[in-house]
């Protein structure tokens, strides 16, 4: 047989407790020769925001046909379905609860199945509060090795995957209104704003009453100063030179910005 | 040759350092091809509990012959012996403290040996600080590369193996007492009950005078309630749906439970 | 084509965000055969103090060939440039702003170039704040795969490399002046004074007017004592057996300490 998959992990079990490496155990008794690559594991815990925007920025550098596994389940041991899907660059599988839905707005799902079938599960009576363990990393490991989707489950109509609602972006005269969607490790605050929106404008970023220039990159402001910019992830960021705009403006996910032209 | 066998690493040395991508770095320069996984390595530093609990809860899901290395070894230049020890899933490469003692009460040492023989180590003048890069990784890379173990030092009792002493639990009428022995990164508090003590019973947990209903699955509670039920490790664990059962009750490793049946 | 090199990844990115995962997904594109072993990526944002000295304690446990990719970055998107250097261990990749001068004191380059080429780059409009995905991970990829540094970009002079500036350890009559240059997980402070300076003499260590006896292991002192010894790395330090020196003595990187005889 050719060389498997690549398997990627993206969950919020923290690397304090084995979680994680147990999963990459069952994939291994599955697959021995699996190369496993962490997205990250750190995904606040049951934020399925955060988890839906790390897996939508990372998922297009990876090879073709690399497989998916996403573990934010709050729902885990409910009756939410445990899915497999597969789109045009690989494979999507975990929870039912809208975590995929970021890649699948881009990427519209081809083939979708509910994980019905506990033959490629590690137990048939799985943990009802471990499917990361359980059911999502063999279910991986085996199309990974070329295992063919139908038979993981029953098939689902695509449009039935539940979708995470997501905050638009409102348009006025001059002006954009949109909110921070996510905040990295270096206190940058990403927003929901894509960079179409500020092509060719000179534009700048207003919150809390303060005004914010835009740049190209963090060192066309002093140290410690505020700027916008397009961030690496494709949308427009609030940053600081050499600091983090977090400390600085103590925004969340979720709080309200605007764009001025 | 064929394969080399899974390696596992589980330490005390977090993440920050470059501890951990050392012993890599010497495990690669001894067999290049090896495979190796991080079960943890933010084992809290020199907690001798909380290591052998991860390990204990993870061995068991990788493959049969996995060396597992793990360092938490307060000890370290001290008098105390490393070891290297065949038990029948596979090997166990360490500081002789209880560290695999969780492992061993269940699956009993098939073969020890004191890790005396230098050939075996990165250097015959090993850091008095850091048996971990110097001794226990190019030992577990060379028992992973099919280096047998009778060679790696002077045979030992397996029943002269450090036990790490452990809470028992007490029965009494309708009544267990036994303590938290773990708390998570979720903030579940897992205890030293096993399920069976409670297996076709009706039961439920009190702490601080809180009596906490039993259930089979998180759901099972409404949002930020307080349940009982078996955890994904195999013993009683008390946990809030949605939250953490941590910041709820403040309890930590060692605080005493009771089941009420 | 024979094994590709060992690829390393040191950076200040932390693991929350998937941007390690999305560098490892790049290299996989290049080379889905590539071993990528994790040095840390959780040094302080910016701070390249501590990358050098992580990189500069870490690259000797690799095996010959290792290309090392380190993305301490601050002035990402200025004029800085993007190099990648060939010594006689194997190859760096990154930011030309000292975070190899650690390396390069001990073993000098043999060659180094400007990654000038963008054939070797993800893309030829990288983002302006992520080199580490555009330009490192893909440059690294390609060398460990056998491309040839020449082809990656211009020919620079060894000699124009940014040294980052170190404290030197001063010498006067029966004592040494120097600071600590690096605080590790457990607390340890790590002097920049050699073994060299207090070989074969009877040495102690003062900081805020605590005189700290010497040893060579943790516990040639009681639990939660002060102790000096030559540390894994090869420098003084001070630690403290069973506990952190850090806690004990609030000492940073940079702080003043004096060894005497």
């Amino acid at each position: 047989m050719s060389q498997p998959s690549i398997i990627t992990l993206l969950t919020d079990f923290g690397l304090e407790d084995g979680y994680v490496g147990v999963m990459k155990g069952v994939i291994a008794q599955i697959n021995p020769l699996s190369q496993v690559i962490d997205i990250t594991h750190q995904i606040p815990p049951q934020n399925l925001a955060a988890g839906r925007f790390c897996l939508m920025n990372a998922y297009d550098y990876f090879p073709k046909g690399t497989v998916h596994i996403g573990v934010v389940d709050p729902g885990v041991g409910s009756q939410r379905r445990g899915v497999a899907i597969r789109f045009v660059d690989g494979y999507l599988v975990g929870p039912d609860n809208g975590l995929f839905s970021g890649i699948l707005q881009d990427l519209p799902p081809i083939m979708a199945v509910e994980l019905t079938n506990p033959d490629y599960w590690r137990t048939p009576n799985p943990s009802s509060t471990f499917h990361g363990r359980d059911i999502f990393a063999p279910v991986g490991a085996y199309l990974a090795k070329g295992v063919p989707l139908q038979v993981l489950g029953d098939p689902i109509h695509p449009e039935s995957l539940i979708q995470f609602p997501i905050t638009d972006v409102e348009f006025r005269d001059h002006q954009l209104r949109g909110c921070i969607q996510y905040v990295d490790h270096f206190g940058n605050l990403i927003t929901n704003i894509p960079p179409q929106e500020i092509a060719g404008k000179n534009w700048s970023i207003v919150v809390k009453d303060i005004k914010i220039p835009s740049g190209k990159t963090y060192n066309d402001v002093n140290l410690g100063e505020l700027i916008g910019l397009v961030g690496s992830h494709g949308w427009l960021e609030i940053a600081v030179n050499g600091g983090s705009a977090q400390s600085k403006l103590s925004l969340n996910i979720g709080d309200p910005i605007e764009v001025l032209f």
